[in-house]
């Protein structure tokens, strides 16, 4: 795909440094005639798409074994962006080290402390490879690229192998093969921004926030309004409220588009009981 | 409280390096009598409450920023084991130096690299500090204070400061006041441990793992058997099945013990409809 002349690029933020996985999904999403702009922390990218500086940005938001990310959720509220897409990426970690370096070299390995705990495995197979941690997996490629000092690797995705010229001495070095991140593309509610996964995609989702009070059987009864209507859910999760101890809000994912007249519907009717409803966004969904 | 003489001491194990949060979490549910036992990783730290090298285990579990940790419930399932205690931490992040040392002097600030995101704000107001990335908070103070080298400083805990022997040049260096992490007190389900927590809570809690197929309602269901009970839920939680892409896992906390009679009627009546329902323990709460 080529972008037509005289058309600027998409811009997308995204956390982390170029090669992260973040920028793996932005790609997956929007192409990789998108220019992707890497921030140093969640905050700074948020406040791009504020500034203008950015159209859109791509955030984790939930991974299979680590939850939901409930800082990345409330950074998505405060903002007012909304979903526009979303797509899983499958986490595989890779050793990488500059070319000329074999597996029996590795005596240091560099690489997001929460990288180096889901390879755990792999690293007490080869106790001479010592951890090292390090802000950002891709970083701790770079460095390593940029040291060229012999004995050190970096666990990292391929995409930072290539950007960095590494040579992969290992793949699928992560213990769990069922380590999948959930990213959702975000912008502002006018933004024509559509993402490549919507063409192919079967269906629609529906992201809410829901504010109830805690009383037996006050979930029960939301959930009957979708429950009447057919309509199917794909994830609930309650969350505290700060400083309310008694009240929660929901997260929750219905199948459908808000335009739907049986979601709208739906909504309407828990706005009725609710504390508070709010969409977050209607997106195409390969689930 | 002092243990009586001829009486081993209760041997819990923890992740992490002593003065981590969990070691203050293991504190606060077994008092300062037992013998904490730290552990690289938390599939050691289960290894060795199986192998009988501990008696018990202190877990975290959720996070209010970070959201439920589910690499940590499916180590619970595994392993058998059951929930005998929860308690709640305020996550307070300090920066400690070896005494002598200024919050002017300090240029290197040592942590693990959620703590230096949480501590984003500060560290931000403060650019000629340079965030280091360390496997633990705690580890990272006792490098500092081994070290002793000017202008180096750590994010932790309090009680790493005190293990050894820093000095808290500034106390909640964190962004979000509202930083809590939810652990578990884990043991065998036959173990007698009851935690200090018991006495004084008003009211148990049961958490449950519920398998359902995912068709429209029949959550909604599942939940109508607590409601008409009375039933109250302080957590639900979805959860994808690896390998079952349109099967759900959901967490369920509810309140009350599974030895009152509601309960386990509730509980027999969910078997019915559900794929599996597993009880993972029923312990007091200050909830």
């Amino acid at each position: 795909m080529t972008a037509p002349p005289n058309i600027a690029k998409l811009r997308v933020a995204y956390q982390g440094e170029p090669g992260a996985f973040s920028q793996t999904a932005a790609r997956q999403l929007l192409g990789d005639d998108a220019a992707t702009i890497p921030f140093r922390s969640f905050e700074e990218m948020f406040q791009s798409v504020a500034a203008g500086d950015a159209d859109c940005c791509v955030t984790p938001i939930e991974n299979s074994l680590a939850g939901s990310i409930h800082r990345n959720y409330d950074l998505l509220l405060s903002s007012g962006l909304a979903i526009l897409g979303e797509t899983y990426l499958r986490i595989v970690h890779n050793l990488i080290a500059p070319p000329g370096t074999t597996l029996g070299d590795v005596r240091r390995v560099y690489s997001h402390p929460v990288a180096l705990a889901q390879c755990g495995r792999f690293l007490r197979q080869h106790p001479e490879m010592e951890p090292e941690p390090m802000h950002d997996t891709a970083g701790a490629v770079r460095a390593v690229m940029e040291r060229k000092q012999s004995g050190e690797a970096a666990i990292a995705s391929e995409a930072a192998a290539n950007i960095y010229g590494g040579v992969i001495l290992a793949t699928n070095v992560e213990d769990d093969p069922q380590n999948f991140t959930r990213f959702f593309l975000l912008a502002p509610p006018s933004a024509s921004i559509r993402p490549l996964t919507e063409p192919s995609a079967q269906r629609w989702k529906t992201s809410l926030l829901l504010e109830i009070a805690n009383t037996p059987g006050s979930l029960y009864r939301a959930l009957g309004v979708f429950a009447t209507a057919n309509i199917d859910l794909s994830k609930i999760e309650s969350r505290p409220i700060p400083g309310k101890p008694r009240e929660y809000a929901f997260y929750l994912d219905v199948i459908g588009n808000v335009a739907d007249a049986a979601i709208a519907q739906a909504i309407e009717q828990l706005r009725a009981d609710a504390d508070s409803v709010t969409v977050l966004g209607s997106y195409a969904t390969s689930w």
